[in-house]
């Protein structure tokens, strides 16, 4: 068995260092659906107070990524913005401050990456300003206000993560890049591209040019679905003559049935979605994927589990050379069921029955694959909602009406 | 919409009390699977060695359950009695004492039980000494080691759980009623009885008899066929003409399939079990028909997080009058996604949206249910193994080889 | 290989001799659905007027079934009981009188049968009389007039089939005792027994008592649940000391979630049916299965098309030691496929393949199961309409109305 | 309600006065899947010896075609080549000739069509003289030979059909010209194109060239997937500025799981189909999609009965003007179940509630969907056998072994 290892083996080395190295940095799951079911977020707002609230449950939930494995430790700052935070404001007490709410975040963040391995990111996400048409100018402003918080606490690079239109995610890139510090931008797109239908090659090659080092994608599409996108990625790259490295943290529900938008059009979403989650066996056929596609920062989005992320961390861990801390506590590929009382259960001891295991949903009642909602539907719809001309509440129901037939 | 009520109304009350006086007692969810996926405890051997390795990780738990709900924390003694710390021994240090890890169990439920309305129950659960056919005496020795841990930290009352033979649990309760609290015994059965065939009308009978002031069921099966076992018990009891308080603590997860031993069976346990994990409505309307069936004492094992205990809160909340704490993150039957940007997704902000969601699973090739493995099927060899005929390894082999067929 | 019989061996002998030797006794499948699908038979009132309209289409599905091996041609009288035509009579013309009707099936019948070595058996079904609460003595008139046709065109034997309730059954069977000629009954029930509640054990012993021969079940269920309802016969006619041959005519659907009523409550009957059809291997599944019980007299009803009936026939030729005629163009076990020019798909050649098969519906937004319609959900309704109470059509609209919720 | 049409209103008129002046044609459904269900045909050779051994069978099934509104008739000449015919030679008997066969299925077919407003097309298929590499001069040698039967027989029109390879069909096409009748030409071919790679509207292309007057795909993939072939035709057809009437016949079968090759290479071929097959209410959102998609030849191949075939002809019953004869039989969308005595079976006989019905499979152990079997996986081993490299039975077994892992 491959040894475990908890802190650096020499000095903690920059994001770059390990990349250029050729080193696999694996990434960490999603706080917002964690914490959801932790009892420490709210669904629909999604976002982030509970650095303030309750920084005894983020802390605990970065430890456990740090024990399954992870080499970064995102600032927990999703939504952070101080737009969106605004636009939630009627649970968000007084005391409770955008700039709070993000120092506390790149705290805790630091706090448990000092326990081990682990390079802290400050990240931003799209805004509402953008969504709502606000001018580059002040998109730009909301950027800046976070990123003062990363400088002043010092983070070790930036993430620019969840956007869905590369216009937006260019911006982000070309306010964090003036700090110095490596930047990463992942957009949350499928292989369609982004909502203006900006392709996927097309995004890697704007974001790099922008800036960014490390490029890819997040959230909204399963693991399968995401690889494809970087694939595409990595092929626009190429075609540009341009050198990025790849980045990569889709959802851990399995999504086959995504239209465009990805997982918030299923009629699952949020609250629905639990026989789509993935099984740690699942994560590990992602992990080596994406590793052969050239992919060297792998982590995830929500759904993401610490397990799943130590499912990362032992997939690859013979090219590591190590295991993660939280492998004490998991016997590969179900070895530890040798010791179970029954036969039967013992023979699932082994690689094979969970690789080729077709796990059944226990619910007889229920299909494999939705329809997703929304525009994704008519095109025209879609259209008239990109040319910004279908602003009013109104207009959107009739849309939606129109459409639902 | 209902207060938010963090801790006791009055001063706080023991078991009975609520219960004789009609109240909703919520119990919590189960520990080694959700600390499993947190990278604390080992699938197979599922003992607790945590509490000492990691009590942060455990009292954080016991705080999501506290938050979401729960009014009884029960100490993560799963599987810590010294025959099967010992049993499991290559991996619990020296230092690791049975003795410590019952402690710190106790000490850690007791904490977090300060911080709101819950009272900490001790729990003891079936042993490796009755599975090895060792005598009434030797089997009541361990239980009793446990308890005087139990009794030194001054628990509020003694839980008897996980029990697949009624012999067993009746010996129990024995042993933890000698020490004057409170007892609950719940037995891990479905409609089809114990291991030796005793019923569910007939377990219930005995462990009042031996002692218990509250019964059930708990793990193994999933909320519907927990209750359809517990209705048994009701049914036998109001038969004999006894009395006694109603428990239930099913598994998270749908298991239509199961044969007599529950989930163990399933080709999915315990690493292929994520598309059977039931949603939080799911949970609603087991803890609706929980109530109707006259159960008070109502919380969940295996599978259950804290959301899962939140659902149960909130679906009594009219009844108890008040919500729980981490209920400040969850609005009602999705009522927070009213406020989210797609008209599509505001349509999910109502219970009959979430109600009548049949969830796909998104894995177009897995079935809905599995064939269980196991002796279940044949009879015989099932017949053979209670009249412990079977107890060397090579038979049981032989016996699995035989009827693979 | 073994060989293929066409005719009889010998001279053709009667049904109970058959039996009485302890021979396999093949029937046929449904007529209704096989000719609905063929475009001869109108879903809905499901009357035979074919076989004077086309008479050239319903001797053609006689032929197959010969072909396919079946020892007995149900005459096509299926609801061409009087009242039942007239009923309908919309669409049936002046000329198409019921006794025309019944004729033409029986002369059908014997063209057929004289081509191989297979029976005639006249067939009566439960009427509308009984269902709209006429008495003993108009019910048994409406089964007499049928009889007097069978009479008169000489029949082999004769079947009362496809009763919801054993009185009416019971009358049916006493009508066609005083023939003289052989009786089998079998009722369209689950294990739940018939609509007034009573068991199958109970139903067996009072169509025995009345004066059949034969019993059994067809229709309304799968093949796994006849056979199991036709196990309660048996065992009811075991306690009762009672003897006779037992039969069995199920569906070729899969009907696992059906309700008391069967399959008529599915929201798929009767246009959307098609996943629920089984393989020839299910068949041949049942077949085995239903040999091993003790069942001599197999074959089937709706869904069954000659593919289903040659099935049993190829599944049982070890035990009768001949093929029947279509097995010309069948290789046992998907044999002839060893000469395809795929590799993998010569490698379908066996038994083992086809055997472990589970096919896929390839309808991804589909369930495996439905929830059935219909007063089978409360009980209360049932009841009244079993009380006959519930007569008008206006009641009926109530009640279904309060049930829906 | 439309009247119904049995007959030609004026003198019957030829296949491309038809299209030409803008009607709907129906064509028919497959027979070798129909004739094996009923016992004539041999899954695996799929040869058309029925039309000698038992004319009546073969009848009876154009009748009910013709019946169901079908306007074409093809001859049962599917693998009737004389190469193919020989290949299977085992089992035909020394009197059933190549062109016996042919000439008794150009006899039937004219004599079915002679009952109603039917054309009779002679029809030829793929051959094993092309698949082992024989030349142009040899393949159309063969099809030159059946060619000579039709030009006896003078059947209307003719249709090269069920091409994997459109080398092979414009060979055919070539031959078929020559008479001077119109001909069809359809490949069984999905999205991605021939087996040698020329995609969709490539084939279609060189088919008008050759002399095609209609043109399409049938066979191997489902309805949906065939439209989106015919699609990829008409897009290459306009192109490259050419005209030609469309026509689809696809599977009755859903296969959304299917590789290149069909459906052929899915696990269920041929055996275990059953669950996939299409409703009527499939169906006539086919021929609605394939109406509006300007496609004017409608009709099915594999798996279609003469219901299926209805509901083509009554989905697009407004637009000719009639019913076909079977419809006598048939209430639009389920019409008749309003005369039925319960009254949520009565709640059945409207369109929405068939449209939006999603039909239970009824099997909760098979999924949903399936891997196909073969060289589809890898491209490697595909390229090999479309080198014509792999002819040996060793080499195939060989490359099996490999791709199997």
């Amino acid at each position: 068995m491959l040894p475990i290892r908890k802190t650096a083996k020499q000095g903690k080395r920059g994001i770059l260092e390990r990349l250029d190295a050729g080193e696999i940095v694996i990434g960490d799951g999603g706080f917002v659906f964690a914490l959801e079911k932790r009892g420490y977020v709210k669904a629909g707002p999604w976002t982030p107070e509970a650095t303030v609230e309750h920084p005894e449950a983020v802390r605990q939930l970065h430890r456990e990524f740090l024990r399954a494995g992870s080499n970064v430790l995102q600032t927990f700052t999703f939504y952070a913005s101080e737009d969106k935070l605004e636009n939630r404001g009627n649970y968000v007490a007084e005391k409770i401050t955008c700039q709070k709410v993000n120092e506390a975040a790149c705290d805790i963040a630091r706090e448990v990456a000092n326990e081990g391995d682990a390079l802290v990111a400050g990240g931003v996400s799209q805004t509402p300003s953008y969504l709502s048409c606000k001018n580059k100018t002040e998109v730009k402003a909301v950027f800046q206000k976070q990123l003062e918080v990363f400088m002043k606490k010092n983070v070790d690079f930036l993430i620019a993560e969840y956007f869905e239109h590369v216009e937006e995610a260019v911006w982000a890139v070309e306010v964090l890049k003036e700090s110095g510090k490596p930047v990463a931008a992942t957009m949350c797109i499928g292989p369609e591209g982004d909502m203006h239908g900006v392709s996927p090659g097309q995004c890697a090659v704007q974001l790099v040019k922008a800036g960014a080092s490390i490029v890819g994608v997040n959230c909204h599409f399963d693991p399968e679905t995401c690889l494809e996108t970087v694939k595409l990625m990595q092929e626009g790259l190429q075609a540009a003559k341009l050198k990025a490295h790849l980045m990569s943290q889709p959802l851990a529900f399995h999504t086959p049935d995504c239209g465009k938008q990805g997982f918030i059009d299923l009629p699952e979403f949020p609250f629905g979605l639990e026989p789509r989650i993935v099984t740690r066996w699942d994560i590990q056929k992602y992990a080596r994927k994406a590793y052969d596609l050239g992919i060297r920062f792998i982590g995830g989005c929500c759904g993401f589990e610490p397990y799943h992320i130590r499912a990362i961390a032992e997939e690859l861990a013979p090219e590591r050379g190590f295991l993660p801390e939280a492998s004490e506590k998991h016997g590969s590929w179900g070895s530890n069921l040798s010791m179970h009382t029954k036969p039967w259960v013992r023979a699932r001891a082994r690689k094979e029955y969970w690789d080729n295991l077709k796990p059944a949903s226990g619910r007889p009642y229920c299909p494999s694959m939705s329809k997703p909602d929304g525009w994704g539907v008519t095109k025209g719809a879609r259209e008239l909602m990109q040319q910004k001309e279908a602003t009013t509440e109104q207009q959107l129901k009739e849309l939606f009406q129109k459409q639902k037939i």
